[in-house]
């Protein structure tokens, strides 16, 4: 296919547009420690809408597969070209085509990366809240595409709360506008809604206008380490009838907090086996009651109680909740770690099924996430040279995937179906649901181009 | 029709579940004092979403057209049955299936009244935020079907928001659930962002999840008025610049404050022409101190500023808030009202706009709403009686459409498209995304039987 496909696209699009022996890292994202990946057939990285159009236009007449690509920290595969075709890569469009803080809005081409959202706002005393784990990788393009989340989606929502406008470029190539800097309107069907989450199965975000709101003055985390998993999901239960709203509610269990022990700000008693970190923000004077209703509500059973108040403090602590990631990877690895989201009162069941579920395959496991959203980062520590501890760990994602719809979860809470999940829609919705979801994939891509074998 | 219809309905869903002969209440809904009435050929109140099912299935084979109704106090006429058919009232089906305060959700049937679900989590210490107008008589399955929004939904979002879960019912006659007390799913595409805000186009809401938050302590209104829109305009600009984000910014322009003048808790000095709520909420602490960010940001040019801060006293001024449409309407007897809505800096335009256009149509009008979210509820003052004063503020509305898609707004920013506002998507929308929108209803309905002619 590329004998023809590049020539033709340097012509539309000019030779700096096309990469026709693409770099390695374009057959992969955040799975490649699962040993996921895809070899393009080139990479096109247009740097406006209308290349994207041209692009996704040609494809699309000349029936070659199309795989938009991120910043490419995905834990579903979503942006891995599996099966061959041409990557859109969004890397060149990171304008920010309009910013008013008075207005508390931006809108911003869909290859900025998140970081840079969250930078800009605050540096105009504005707050862009969503902070998936990878936001100095991660576009908002891709946040988008994935509605992802973060700790602080449990105050805040996740991506879709805050795009209020989309402009998306759809099969067969055109270009669509839903919404802008209107907050409100329910005219026409959500396709916006439609859009955000969709993978890059239905179309391709271009850029998008976010809402932002003004800054809280102060965050105050409070972690709480506690002996055991009992404990630990007591106290997030505390937290919640503690009649306050915490912007997070995160926790860590055993095994998690072993793999990143070393690197937690303060020493952690060893009997810490796990912690519970609430934050409480607003204000300085309302995050400073609210972390001491947080604090209390906490204290019962807790083995060690730590709040960091100072600016770099904060920051090293969520530094170190962020690199819990890599830590547990680095225990045997490599891992393989699913995005479950159960209901609040089957965390506890979601978080020891966990653990049995690693002991019948002989494995190791862990745990962590978004607590107050019943979000695990379910994971299953692995040799992923050993292709008999893969192929277990593989066995135990199945089982794992299969107990977040018995507690009446879903597979995925942020990462996405991608690639890493196809084919499971089935074992949460009805089979009526089901085919509604791919009715809307065959309505905007009949010849299921975009992003194929994903999402599905 | 009819003689055919009720005997086998009858004979489905026993005879209490049909209204053969029902009340004229079933043709209207808040568009009665447009003028806009149907006649259903029977209606159906079914007891649960069996029932439900089996009527939509049972209409579905026969290919009646089916009316979803919930409270009726929709503006748009989504709930009128314009050309007939079964409506199906939701009106028995007020079950709280499950509740659980300290997990912040409920799961409720499609009945209940949006202030039934507000005083049950308040009665907990929670809060459903949403606050639509008629939140006395209107239903939480009407609420989601429109998406409505409301004064707080500036802070807080609108309905859909505080969805995570919904039952419905869809044609041929099935009941699809997507989400639960889960409280984030990226799993599948949105069928749960589809389905709110289709006003019964695609399927009949049954039944929903919501979620909750802890209930501020304080809710402390600050109220400024102002010679004129400049004025007034500037001190909304003023009040999103002060740093604090009020729970809801609210405005009446002249015609408005006049109508509703007598009714206002305070003496409103003569030179009053227009009125600015803002509302600033949270603990005791916090409200009072964001409270007075608003009033120093909403000082400048006021001829006014009242702070109600006994509960008694915030309850008068949002009953006053509330009545307003009835005060307008009682100008002349009648109104035409649409909600439209603009990015915030073209609010000032938009409100001078209602009355340019009123000007060339020789009508009365005015104009008030969510400021905050750029979200009017533009009216024009009519005797309903006369005809061609009907007939002028039909054109009026035309142009006002018009007025909104040219400034980069929305035909409808809360009340839905339903049967007032059909045929005018392509205002503001590309016929791309028009077609995206009727091929959605295609893929739902291939018959076309789910509320005719609404939203389209």
């Amino acid at each position: 296919m590329t004998t023809r496909v590049a020539p033709e696209l340097i012509d539309l699009l000019g030779e700096e547009a096309v990469l026709s022996e693409p770099p390695a890292i374009y057959g992969h994202d955040a799975t490649e420690h699962e040993g996921l990946e895809g070899k393009p057939d080139l990479v096109v990285v247009p740097r406006d809408t209308e290349q994207v159009r041209a692009a996704v236009k040609w494809c699309y007449a000349n029936d070659v597969p199309i795989v938009p690509r991120g910043g490419g920290s995905g834990f579903s595969g979503g942006a891995v070209p599996v099966r061959g075709g041409v990557v859109i890569s969004l890397e060149r469009m990171t304008r920010v085509r309009s910013f008013d803080p008075g207005l508390w809005r931006m809108e911003v081409e869909a290859g900025l990366r998140t970081a840079d959202v969250r930078r800009l706002a605050r540096e105009n005393g504005l707050f862009y809240p969503v902070d998936p784990g990878a936001a100095e990788q991660s576009h908002i393009g891709g946040n988008i595409a994935t509605n992802a989340g973060g700790p602080h989606a449990f105050k805040y929502g996740v991506t879709g709360h805050w795009v209020t406008g989309l402009e998306a470029v759809v099969p067969p190539g055109e270009i669509v506008s839903v919404g802008g800097p209107v907050r409100k309107d329910v005219a026409g069907y959500d396709l916006r809604g439609l859009l955000i989450g969709s993978e890059g199965t239905l179309g391709i975000v271009t850029a998008a206008w976010l809402r932002l709101i003004p800054a809280p003055e102060a965050a105050l985390p409070v972690v709480a380490a506690y002996p055991g998993i009992a404990e630990g999901c007591a106290a997030i239960e505390a937290v919640l009838a503690s009649g306050v709203l915490p912007a997070a509610v995160e926790y860590l269990d055993e095994n998690a907090v072993a793999a990143s022990r070393g690197a937690f700000p303060e020493q952690l008693p060893s009997d810490a086996r796990f912690v519970v970190i609430a934050e409480a923000d607003g204000s300085a004077e309302e995050a400073a009651r609210v972390a001491g209703e947080l604090r209390e509500a906490m204290a019962d059973g807790a083995v060690l109680v730590h709040e960091p108040s100072v600016r770099g403090d904060v920051e090293a602590l969520w530094r170190w909740r962020d690199g819990v990631s890599i830590a547990v990877a680095a225990v045997r690895g490599g891992k393989m770690s699913e995005d479950i989201a159960v209901p609040l009162d089957r965390l506890r069941d979601a978080i020891q099924g966990t653990l049995d579920i690693a002991g019948r395959h002989g494995l190791d496991a862990c745990s962590w996430g978004h607590a107050g959203d019943g979000n695990l980062h379910s994971t299953f520590m692995i040799d992923s040279r050993n292709d008999d501890e893969v192929r277990r760990a593989h066995d135990a994602v199945s089982e794992l995937f299969e107990l977040a719809a018995e507690l009446g979860g879903t597979i995925s809470g942020e990462h996405g179906m991608g690639w890493v999940k196809r084919g499971r829609l089935g074992l949460q919705w009805s089979d009526r649901a089901v085919e509604l979801h791919r009715e809307i994939k065959r309505m905007f891509d009949p010849k299921g181009l975009m992003n194929p074998g994903k999402k599905e």
